[in-house]
């Protein structure tokens, strides 16, 4: 293979990294503006993120598109390969995250005609804050090829479901202490878990970017929290 | 291109094929016995379905690995392409319904301490039927290439989400008129939604393989449904 092949893989590879690495940002942008609109219970920035949503479904499409063309082209092997394999499997987390700040967002709407506990929005908050830090952190080490940083990166994710495991607790309470909390809990209950579910997807795309970092299984320090291990099976 | 060249690729994508319609079988058996799992409050299929989802993410894998080897080996153009990128897409949704009805069967080890109404039971039974009936005709009508018959499915996926939309108000009412009953509902809750995300899944395989049998998108037939139209916002 001439220099010159190899330099163009590079470059195409090169070219769709700075897509993933958009993609990234405006994932991490959108939770968080997600998080507010709910929290603040102000839908102005929900159309907004609506089409943010549609521009990370476009981006992802435009990296497949880009990743098969390259892999039909270039016939690549071993971690070219797995370079290109690992771009495919990360949009497609990155594109849940986006979905899942939408479904956050559209529950400000709800919110609006019902007052919550600044307590329990405190919560979400702070799940809000842990999940953007996931997704920021986990694209930036993908895109420096940091197979320690992602392991780290990775363990902390259990922060994330510590702090769902309380606001679940939390928001279980509010539910019985009075009926006319339930409604707006059990709104608050999915965002939080759509949270929860934005830092697995961070986790997905650390274990697969270290895979292709390495060639290896990044290697199980915990055993992955149980779904149900933060919800309380009975008072 | 010669002719052996043409049927080998051809067998290839087959071989991927009956990986996928192997997939599909055991991912609505899965969702059955989830749910069957719960509703009857028996954990003892729970393991089964824990093993039976590492299958899933194996065969996915499988799958991923002999569709780009496909795609590098023989660099398919147009149609063959989009086959083979749509089989990666695929089996990408058929882990996701394995992995959310794990998460459904891990609740039958809650409701085996907690009684629950039948009434409700009944609702999230009509959902499963649904879905399963959506997850195995998808794979049956994808591996057809019918594209009128996956239009005629991705419209019925509407049914899961009334269905949905019934047991959530459903759920409400029971937790409003004993507070006893929140914890058993948040669970049943969790429930609905995964089911109502399988059917979505079962929607993304139909709209994925109409465009590898066609080249063109799906036509909007109705609306999406709003992820949050079935909630009610307040009572």
């Amino acid at each position: 293979m001439s220099e010159h092949t190899v330099k163009s893989f590079d470059e195409e590879l090169a070219a769709i990294d700075t897509m993933i690495r958009e993609m990234g940002e405006l994932a991490a942008s959108m939770v968080e503006r997600a998080t507010r609109a709910m929290v603040e219970a102000d839908d102005g920035a929900v159309e907004q993120i609506i089409q943010d949503d549609k521009r990370m479904d476009q981006a992802q499409h435009d990296v497949d598109d880009a990743a098969v063309t390259l892999i039909a082209k270039r016939q690549p092997m071993a971690k070219d390969l797995r370079d290109v394999v690992c771009a495919i499997r990360t949009v497609g987390d990155l594109e849940r995250i986006g979905d899942l700040a939408k479904n956050i967002a559209k529950r400000s709407r709800v919110m609006e005609e019902m007052p919550a506990s600044r307590v329990l929005m405190q919560g979400l908050r702070d799940m809000s804050r842990l999940a953007c830090v996931q997704v920021t952190g986990v694209v930036e080490l993908y895109v420096a090829d940091d197979a320690e940083g992602l392991t780290e990166l990775r363990d902390r994710d259990e922060e994330i479901d510590i702090a769902y495991a309380r606001v679940f607790r939390e928001l279980l309470t509010y539910m019985m202490e009075d009926p006319h909390n339930i409604t707006v809990c059990t709104h608050l209950l999915f965002c939080a878990k759509n949270l929860e579910r934005i830092g697995d997807h961070a986790t997905n795309i650390a274990e697969n970017a270290y895979y292709m970092i390495t060639g290896e299984q990044l290697p199980v320090k915990r055993p992955k929290r149980d779904e149900l291990a933060g919800e309380p099976s009975a008072n």
